[in-house]
């Protein structure tokens, strides 16, 4: 039986909701079953640390939780062995696991989530990457990170903000399917998950859920993509 | 006097136009200036090189050019050094990136380019690696390459494809312009030129011009995007 006890958003912001409002009894119900009261936050995704951890924590300190920064502290990787969780913020992936790796923290997070439960919880580049790689970021490549390996706290990628095709488009870039389908053609490639904004997936133990507002969109290596209801067992995708 | 000789394209499709076809003028004149009659085209942004060499080179031949695929040769290094003319197909940035790498032809191309005043043409993806780095490539980071630092035949950076941010969209993803926005936050990064799809750089020795169907917007550190006009001088960018 696996500790892991994860919670990934594909956004913090969803059309006609305030900021991580949409998924508040997700986040609430996963930390109070955990018995976490206090949160570690990281907020390497984006430039300025103390004004993103501001604005993040007024939201859980509404909710009745503790937040500090793991930017407060002299020794991130001391505040990370004694945290009672982490939540990670989005903003640009590449930034953000350049920062990781530059922190010495890959290695440290992985063992405390798969081997001590530490519960995790990520948003958007926070949860791209909590999974395999960042192969499936949607971000610009505005830092060089020493690999593109991440966390692996989940044996796949997962696409946030994953976008349906537009048949109205005047664009011509390639569309987000074509994307990951390119992807797919690479070697190590095997499965993708398209979260669309307002999806979550619940890791715990053994098993996977689809929770939020939304739809996923799952591509799998040599099959057509396939549709994903809201409350799907993914558990299978655990031994991929 | 510098002998470079380059022509980037936003992107091969744009709405109303067949593949290439509304860059057909500066294209050929682009050519015919160079007293090109043969084209080496690199493929490396896609997967299929044969099918994507086919569809690019009926295009050329139509226009009176000759055309031949870099990997039809068992030597990559030795087509480059031979070719009369270049042109670099889009597809997936990072593909094109490690690939030419793989094939030891960045300095290669470069000096070629550079020093020789060997004609360069490229859209989309071939026109990223073009630039200083791929820092501001839209596309997916499908493989790793060993650096995202790319060809350097212009000084600053070039944002293909560029797309206006949509105020009635409902999408929460960061918009075009504030991913430019956070690159130009980081050290080293300074100019962004974003090409909207039907805009062409012409990079004559000395002197820039922008080409093509429609404006381009400017990102220079500290200072307010601008709105760069068909025709516009640009030659000032090459002293960045
Ligand atoms: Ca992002
Ligand atoms: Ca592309």
């Amino acid at each position: 039986m696996s500790k892991r006890q994860i919670l990934l958003l594909s956004s913090s912001n969803v059309h006609g909701y305030s900021y991580l409002e949409y998924a508040a009894k997700d986040i609430k119900d996963f930390l109070n079953k955990n018995k976490v009261t206090d949160v570690v936050f990281i907020p390497y995704a984006l430039k300025d640390y103390d004004g993103y951890l501001k604005k993040v924590k007024n939201v859980f300190t509404t909710w009745g939780f503790n937040m500090t920064g793991i930017h407060e502290s002299k020794s991130p990787s001391d505040t990370v062995k004694s945290a009672q969780s982490v939540f990670v913020g989005g903003g640009n992936t590449f930034l953000l696991l350049k920062t990781l790796y530059d922190n010495k923290l890959i290695e440290l997070i992985r063992e405390r989530v798969i081997l001590e439960g530490m519960p995790y919880m990520g948003t958007s580049a926070g949860t791209n990457v909590a999974t395999k790689s960042i192969h499936t970021t949607n971000d610009m490549p505005i830092v060089y990170p020493p690999s593109f390996i991440a966390l692996n706290l989940v044996p796949f990628n997962i696409n946030p903000h994953y976008l349906d095709t537009d048949p109205n488009s005047k664009h011509k870039g390639e569309t987000r399917e074509e994307r990951i389908l390119q992807y797919l053609e690479e070697d190590g490639a095997d499965t993708v998950l398209g979260l669309r904004e307002g999806g979550t997936l619940l890791v715990d133990g053994n098993q996977i859920i689809l929770k939020g507002l939304t739809k996923a969109r799952l591509f799998v290596k040599g099959t057509s993509p396939q549709e994903i209801d809201v409350e799907t067992d993914l558990s299978y995708l655990l031994k991929k």
